[in-house]
């Protein structure tokens, strides 16, 4: 009897999904930095958020350029 | 029966997968210690942000050339 | 039917790969801690910014060797 | 249809990717225990650098040997 | 048409590699909180090393073994 596989998809997937784990948990790192620098000071949460969107646009670029490659690597 | 499997991509999209994670972590790291920083010091998030500039280049430095390692490597 | 399988690409680069999370991961530590240093000693910057440096060029040694090793291990 | 894969490259190269993962992530925390060290007892730098240097080898070592064995075991 | 698959290296690689990422933390884990220890009591560095050493040889133990374990498995 031989084995019965029943496998699909691509391995790009698999990459783009690995692509994802840092800028997941670091996006999440940085507002959450922000949540607990507000709480701490209340009045800095516009120059806190400020500097979180700069570390958010540098961190989601990782995974939004996985997005690409997954179409550009063959 | 022989096994079905339709798997395709490139095991170089993995590859970029993985070299995402730790820049994306660790950038998200610098800026989120920017931002614990500004509000505990507000006034010095200038100094802090010249700093946190030079850790982002270093860092995400090592996924960029993952993304040019994805193409050359074959 | 017989299996369809398109898979490219070198292992090499998956290699790569692992070998930045931890550098990624690391030299963003180093980096962190500076700036959590300065936030709470500004006029100490100097100093934490050279020992940052030491430990910034033993760790991300790891993941420019991975780029070399990448082309050298066949 | 045969099954079209054309991966090459070395497992080996993965295993010293997975080698740097752990020291890279812990000579990091050396240095950042030195910078945080630093920032809190300016006078201390010294003591501290020559434990850091300590713990430097013995984590360092493991990825070191990571590039020996990557060549040894075939 | 035929398979094109070049891969070389060995799986016993790739454990060595798996098996450094838990000590290599574990032993940085270990030594930072002794220069932490040291930055907060300086007189009791002796102590804190002696401690130290214990916790670096159980812990270095499993990758010391998993270079013995990569040439003993076949």
């Amino acid at each position: 009897m031989l084995p019965i596989m029943e496998i699909s998809g691509s391995l790009n997937m698999v990459g783009y999904g690995l692509a994802t784990i840092g800028p997941g948990i670091g996006v999440a790192m940085v507002f959450a930095a922000v949540i607990n620098g507000t709480a701490r000071q209340p009045e800095a949460r516009g120059a806190l958020l400020s500097t979180a969107w700069i570390g958010f646009a540098v961190v989601e670029a990782l995974a939004i350029i996985g997005i690409a490659l997954a179409f550009a690597i063959q």
